[in-house]
């Protein structure tokens, strides 16, 4: 007997080491889990794969995920469709949404400008934002990351609307609720001193 | 808009937070991972749950896993049939295999004997293992963890097996190799020097 499970084993092992942050020992115990779990449940697993594989999909007009071709969000009448806020990734729009804040649309670029990852403009969805931009839209709110790439990004996009009367603004930086100032690194301290307000 | 993702995804995400050690923004990463993947090997994760769940099946013998319904080593004529070692799990097999140190038959109990979690000797393979003790078997090696459960799983079986010319022993107890003696617990201490050997 050589020391490996049997191949069925192996193979689903391997497949769960592909998920970020699993490694093969994590792979194993979650793919031994699987193999003892009951029959029917493990066969909902998969086919819960299979559905959110097929049945979700990315919105046309903003690329939220979504169930249908145009999210619940671009489909809602009742949001005020002068402001896009644009993110890096869907997930921010559902910690956006937790907020209660924010009621205007919303655009997914799909990732941020990095030439050292090869990612370029043309590789977001940059362009389709340009083409939503109509004379309705009063506010383009960044709410990207603020690292290095998500400064050359909303710098990029800002330049390309630099001719149109459109205000484009970025998420206040500062210092963040409940944080002891003592722990806080220089670079937000110094945000927070700059952009300092009347009580 | 509520809070929560698109069904399927948060069905996906239930289904992985069900696995032991994966919370809920564990599997929120992993589900919305597999929503972001190619689909083709989406599907192929799906497949590989239901192929693990359809092939692999428990040795009727030993209920080691296995393809078939012996096992690889059930069915090996070369390895020494007088022998039986006894473990807690599957996976404990194939640790003792890798030592290279034993060519016997295994038998999984399939847990331990533990009254507090409503474990009894019933629900575990003993019986079966009581039948497999015919004459030809001359020795039974308890592999079983060193813990209180494992100690009463130990007695219950041997104390079964009284009557019987079948040797019953179990794994030395002693210092791990690599240790360092300064943070060793006393009980394993003291197991080493009860149980120490001339040189």
């Amino acid at each position: 007997m050589n020391e490996n499970y049997p191949k069925p084993l192996e193979e689903l092992i391997r497949q769960f080491s592909q998920l970020p942050g699993i490694g093969r020992k994590t792979a194993a115990r979650l793919a031994i889990y699987i193999t003892k779990m009951n029959r029917n449940n493990a066969l909902d697993f998969s086919m819960a794969i299979e559905n959110a594989k097929n049945e979700i999909q990315f919105c046309k007009n903003c690329f939220n995920i979504s169930e249908n071709d145009t999210c619940n969000i671009c489909a809602d009448l009742k949001r005020d469709n002068s402001t896009i806020c644009v993110v890096e990734d869907f997930t921010d729009i559902f910690s956006i949404e937790k907020t209660g804040e924010y009621h205007g649309m919303y655009h997914v670029l799909g990732g941020l400008i990095s030439p050292l990852e090869g990612k370029n403009p043309g590789d977001l969805t940059i362009s389709v934002l340009l083409k939503r931009l109509t004379t309705r839209i009063k506010e383009l709110i960044m709410a990207i990351n603020p690292n290095s790439e998500g400064e050359v990004t909303m710098l990029y996009i800002s330049k390309m609307l630099k001719d149109r009367d459109i205000k484009v603004t970025y998420l206040a930086r500062g210092i963040p609720m409940g944080t002891n100032l003592e722990y806080l690194d220089e670079a937000t301290l110094g945000k927070a001193l700059e952009g300092r307000r009347e009580i």
